[in-house]
C-alpha cells in the first residue's frame, strides 16, 4: 500500500461519497496526481462495470480505489417497519405519500459474489470497505486479484481488528466526517473519537499506513493529518462543491450558506449514523430517533420522502451528507480543489 | 492578550482541571515557561484566596489563569430528585447509602461576588470561564482589574457570543477534550465539533486569538494545532499523570491501563456533559441518562457514592475525567512534560 501511496504525485485519496459522484470526479483527481476512488454501495453490478471501464480508460493506468460496503444486511422486522411508519405518517400526509407502496428498494447493498466478478475483470490498485470487512472468501478473493484493501475504523479497537485480517491500510474516520460512519464493532456515539484523537492513536499502535479522515478540507488540515502520522490524507467534503460533484441543488446551496456550520450524525435517513448538514426533517423526527428501522433499511423510507418532496420542488427533506469542515469547501474543478489541498506538500 | 501568550517562553496554557489539580501544579507549568491554570470552580473564597497566596507568591511575577465556572444555578426539581434518586437506589443499596440523609452540597459554584472580591486582590493575568460568561456586571469588574478574560467555545455560535461581549480570547474546546464541555448554547451531542473542525473555524471567523484545546497531548498535536492557526494551546489529559496532579490512584490505574482507550461524554456524575473514562457505573447507569438532575445538581449524588466506595474501598464509582488521547499521556514533572510538549516549538 505505501508503495501505491508514494507512487502518485500526492499522498491524497479524493474519499468515495455514494449518491454524490460517479466515475468522473475520480478521473479528474486521478488525473490532478491524487488517488480518485469510486463509490459502489448504490451501484448494481451493470452499473459499477459501466463506471469502471470509464475509469479504467481515462486514467491510464493511475492507481484508483474502489469502495463498497461491507455491512451485514439485517433482519426484516414487520414491528420496527410498522413503527417507523407511524413516525413517519405525519410526513406523508404531507407529502401525499401512500405508505401501502413503498417499492422494496435495496439502497445500499452489501460487497458479494456479483461485484466481486467486476473487481476480478478490473482489477483497481485499491478496494475499499466501509462498514467492517466481507467474509474471508470474498475478501481473500479481491485480494487474489492483486487489489490492496483498505478499510475504515473508527476506533482504535475497529483498527487492530481490521490490522489482525491482514488488509494493506487503515482509514482512520474521525468524527468530523461526513457521510456514515464506518463503525462496525462501537457504535457509541459518546465514544467516537475526533481526529485529533484517533488518528495518532491509529498510528502509534498500528503498523499499517494509517489514511487520516474527518476534517481535512484545506491544506493546513492536510499538512496537521501529515505531522500527526497519516501516510495520506482522504478529503470527502474538500469535493462536494467540485464541478465534477454529483450533488442537488439544494445541497450545493446548503453548503453555500450557513448551514453548512451546523451538521449532526443522524439515523433517521439509513438507519445507521452519517453527518449531514442538520435539516427540518431531522429536528422534527429528532437527530437519533430510537424507533428507526437498522441499516439500511430506514433508506427506503427516506428515498420516497426525498422523491415525493423533490416532485414538488419543497426543500428540506434530503440528506445533506457534508463533514464538520464543510463551511471551509470551496467551489472549483476537482484538479484545482487537489491543487490547493496539497499546496503545502511540494 | 496575544502579548501575554508571546511574553512567555510558549503559546501554551495547562487546563484548568477542578478536581485533578491545586496550585503546586499551576506554579510547576509557569516555572517550566507556560501559562499554569488554577480551578477556582470546587473552592470557596477562603480556599482560592489561599491558593492564589502560594501561586502569586511563587511564579514571581510570571503569568497564570485562574478559572471560573458560569453556569446558571438551575431550579432545584423535587420530582427530577425524587426520579434520580429512584435511578440510583439500587447503588445505594449496595453501598448502603441512606437516600435520607444526603448532604445537601454545592459541588460546583459559579463566579460571584465572593469571588470577585479575590480577584480584584490577586488581579492574576487571565481569568477563564467555563460555560458561558457570568453577568455583565460581574465581567466588567474583572475587566477593571486588568485581567485578560477568556472563555470555552464549542461551536461556532458559542464563539460568535463570546467574541460581542468583548472578551480577550477564545479556547476551542474540540470535542476531544476531557472533563466537562464548556457549551453554553450549543447541547447537541451529535453536532459537538472536534479539534479538526472546530479549531480553523474558529480561527477563519474570530478576530480574537484562539486558543486549542481537545487532544492536544504530545508535540506533534501541539505541532498540528498551531499549524491550523491556534494562537496557543491548552492541555490538560497531558498534566493528568504528572507528580504534581492530585487524582486518585483509581484515576492513575486507569490512565495508564487500556481503560483509557475508551472515554466518552457522560453526564451521570453532575448533570453535564463531561468526558471521562468509560467505568461501569456509567456503563450501569447508561453514559448518557436523561433521568440526570440539570448540572450541578447531580453532583452531590455522585460525591456521596464516590465517597462511601472509597470507605469500602471499591473501584468503579468515581468519575474518572480524561480526553480522548488519554492513551498517549506520559508520566514525570509537569516541567518534563512541558518540555516533552512543546520540543517542536523552539
Amino acid at each position: 500500500m505505501r508503495e501505491i501511496l508514494q507512487s502518485t504525485r500526492y499522498p491524497f485519496v479524493q474519499a468515495p461519497m455514494a449518491g454524490a459522484q460517479d466515475e468522473q470526479l475520480a478521473v479528474a483527481v486521478c488525473q490532478a496526481g491524487g488517488i480518485g476512488s469510486l463509490p459502489a454501495a448504490m451501484l448494481n453490478a451493470e452499473q459499477l462495470a459501466n463506471q469502471l471501464q470509464q475509469l479504467t480508460m481515462q486514467v491510464q493506468g493511475a492507481p484508483f480505489n474502489v469502495n463498497f460496503f461491507a455491512h451485514q444486511p439485517p433482519q426484516y422486522c414487520p414491528q420496527q417497519a410498522q413503527q417507523w411508519l407511524a413516525v413517519l405518517q405525519p410526513i406523508f400526509a404531507e407529502l401525499g405519500i401512500d405508505a401501502n407502496h413503498i417499492p422494496n428498494s435495496v439502497e445500499r447493498s452489501p460487497f458479494d459474489e456479483a461485484a466481486l466478478q467486476v473487481i476480478e475483470y478490473y482489477r483497481p490498485a485499491i478496494v475499499s470497505f466501509h462498514f467492517g470487512l466481507p467474509e474471508k472468501r470474498l475478501l481473500d478473493a479481491v485480494r487474489a486479484c492483486g487489489c490492496k484493501i483498505i478499510a475504515s475504523a473508527t476506533t482504535l479497537n475497529e483498527a487492530r481488528y481490521l490490522e489482525a485480517q491482514k488488509i494493506d491500510g487503515i482509514i482512520a474516520q474521525g468524527w468530523e466526517a461526513g457521510g456514515h460512519r464506518g463503525w462496525f464493532l462501537d457504535k457509541t456515539l459518546q465514544s467516537q473519537s475526533g481526529t485529533f484523537a484517533l488518528l495518532p492513536q491509529l498510528v502509534q499502535a498500528c503498523q499499517l499506513p494509517i489514511i487520516a479522515a474527518g476534517g481535512i478540507v484545506h491544506h493546513q488540515t492536510v499538512q496537521a493529518a501529515l505531522i500527526l502520522g497519516a501516510a495520506a490524507v482522504q478529503c470527502g467534503t474538500a469535493f462536494l462543491l467540485a464541478n465534477e460533484a454529483k450533488i442537488s441543488a439544494e445541497h450545493r446551496v446548503a453548503l453555500m450558506s450557513s448551514s453548512a456550520q451546523n451538521t449532526a450524525v443522524t439515523n433517521i435517513f439509513s438507519g445507521g449514523g452519517a453527518r449531514g448538514i442538520v435539516t427540518p426533517l431531522m429536528q422534527r423526527l429528532g437527530i437519533f430517533n430510537e424507533y428507526v428501522p437498522d441499516f439500511p433499511l430506514a433508506g427506503k423510507y427516506a428515498a420516497i420522502i426525498k422523491q415525493a418532496a423533490a416532485e414538488q420542488d419543497l426543500m428540506g427533506y434530503s440528506s445533506l451528507w457534508a463533514g464538520q469542515n464543510a463551511p471551509l469547501a470551496q467551489t472549483g474543478s476537482a484538479a484545482e480543489i487537489v491543487a490547493r489541498l496539497v499546496a503545502s506538500c511540494d
